[in-house]
């Protein structure tokens, strides 16, 4: 039976780090602060924000909301965007995406006017930059950070060992890759043309499964020995909820068939998605820090 | 015996595509123009310098040459730069670096000065951003793009197949391998802390060395049907040079080796360096027609 690695252990451990970060910057006079920008009243946004408004109230750190109508011009929403910049006491700022139609043709010129240095949910170029570069000069984006902050929690050494990311795209699979090389692992990625994936995976001893495709990981993708992160989250049709009735979220793994084989492995839900919010709340932190130092 | 994989038959095919383009532009009332600014009298700088301007002219391309004394200021070499980033008839500019030691703390604020749009050498966090995302935001390095394009030349089809890069710099490991992902090669990326890379060379379908470290890539490293593109440009002290005595540039590879295993292999020299000066060409034609799109 492999190991769990539960989100929910990496998160106390993250939120006791960041309480300890908050408490210091409180010392010197400075609240964190993070600024929520959303557009219309989309349901899951909605429900984003109620989250992480929640583990920011609960970490010490300050919350303000910005509520635009969904018809705002683009024009407000850069005035809006401008000010937050320009605000000292902000010093993260999520807007969520994607943003009405309407506003979608300047979606990257309104998602660039955001300075990276507060871009702690990584839609600027700049942020974008700093994952490839290494160079502090925004934030990564959080889902593959929770990653990579499950591997340190557990104590998983990745110097020297056979990395494969599937999937590359921008949110999760291509910073991942770039987070692992800078953990110092040799880093293969897979995607849709790869044509020897379950070889290719059954190969790593590290395996971040970012495909977003139901059942896409069996046992031909794994071996003993390996670690595997779960990074999706899809919808079940068929698995047993909580309510007695069928219809859950769950990853890209056959859970009932990698689990038995694997040494370790993220469930879905409970693994990497529980640490998101608290990996976003500490880029806010860390943003605060930055401007002291 | 390989086949060789020759940077003067890809020259020369791109410089034929970049003539054409350059009368395009003329035909529109645009001249493209480099602008090249070298601080100090380094010797290779000013070799570089040589060859990037002749190239230049036999391609139609204009030459603006800026040269500022060693001991120039941050701030003498920022208003340069600002001109330059005013300056319409400008489209391309290379600053010769490393920088002289009294602005080495301020390199990349430097660097970061110069608009993307004119950055045909990769040298801003834009360019790097654009590279990782795939958005145009600036120009990728020329020694990677130089590999592409002898792939490209040779009809060498990435897609699918496995692709080993060895190293990690931003000057060309990475880049080469968002590159290669690009093209929708499987892409693995090997580098001094990897514990097994001849195994994992050997492979690969398509196989990019730029360890920068002599006599690396030995007959372990390879197999029969792989494309080897050596990037590296090394000194070999032993190697005979064209005027009877010994030492001359050499690559990664262990040519007299590896050359009768794998299928095509560039030599070292007239692979990849004979491309890098047309692709830095190619780049400033390239940001004269996102002028006029």
């Amino acid at each position: 039976m492999a190991k769990q690695l539960l989100g929910k252990e990496v998160t106390a451990a993250l939120n006791e780090k960041i309480m300890g970060q908050v408490a210091e910057l409180k010392e010197k006079g400075i609240e964190p602060k993070l600024c929520i920008i959303r557009v219309g009243e989309n349901s899951s946004d909605i429900s984003y924000e109620k989250g992480a408004t929640k583990r920011c109230e609960t970490l010490g750190v300050a919350v303000e909301k910005i509520l635009l109508p969904e018809e705002v011009t683009k024009e407000e929403l850069l005035a809006v965007i401008d000010k937050v910049n320009k605000d000292t006491s902000i010093h993260g700022v999520l807007l969520f995406r994607p943003l009405p139609k309407h506003l979608k043709a300047d979606q990257s010129e309104i998602e660039n006017a955001l300075d990276p240095a507060k871009d702690v949910d990584c839609m600027t170029d700049g942020s974008m930059s700093g994952v490839f570069t290494g160079k502090p000069l925004g934030f990564p984006p959080c889902t593959p950070q929770a990653c990579m902050e499950i591997l340190d929690y557990y104590g998983i050494d990745c110097k020297g060992k056979n990395a494969v990311v599937i999937g590359r795209s921008l949110v999760v699979g291509k910073p991942a890759a770039m987070m692992l090389m800078a953990k110092n692992a040799t880093v293969t990625i897979c995607h849709t043309k790869t044509v020897n994936t379950a070889e290719i995976a059954k190969n790593a001893d590290i395996l971040v499964s970012a495909a977003g495709v139901l059942n896409s990981l069996t046992k031909d993708y794994v071996r003993p020995g390996q670690v595997v992160i779960d990074v999706s989250i899809n919808w079940d049709a068929e698995k047993p909820n909580s309510k007695g009735g069928k219809g859950a979220i769950a990853g890209d793994a056959v859970y009932s068939e990698v689990e038995p084989i694997v040494e370790a492995i993220t469930p879905v839900p409970g693994g990497v998605g529980a640490v998101t919010t608290s990996v976003l709340v500490g880029h806010v932190v860390e943003a605060a820090m930055r401007t002291v130092k």
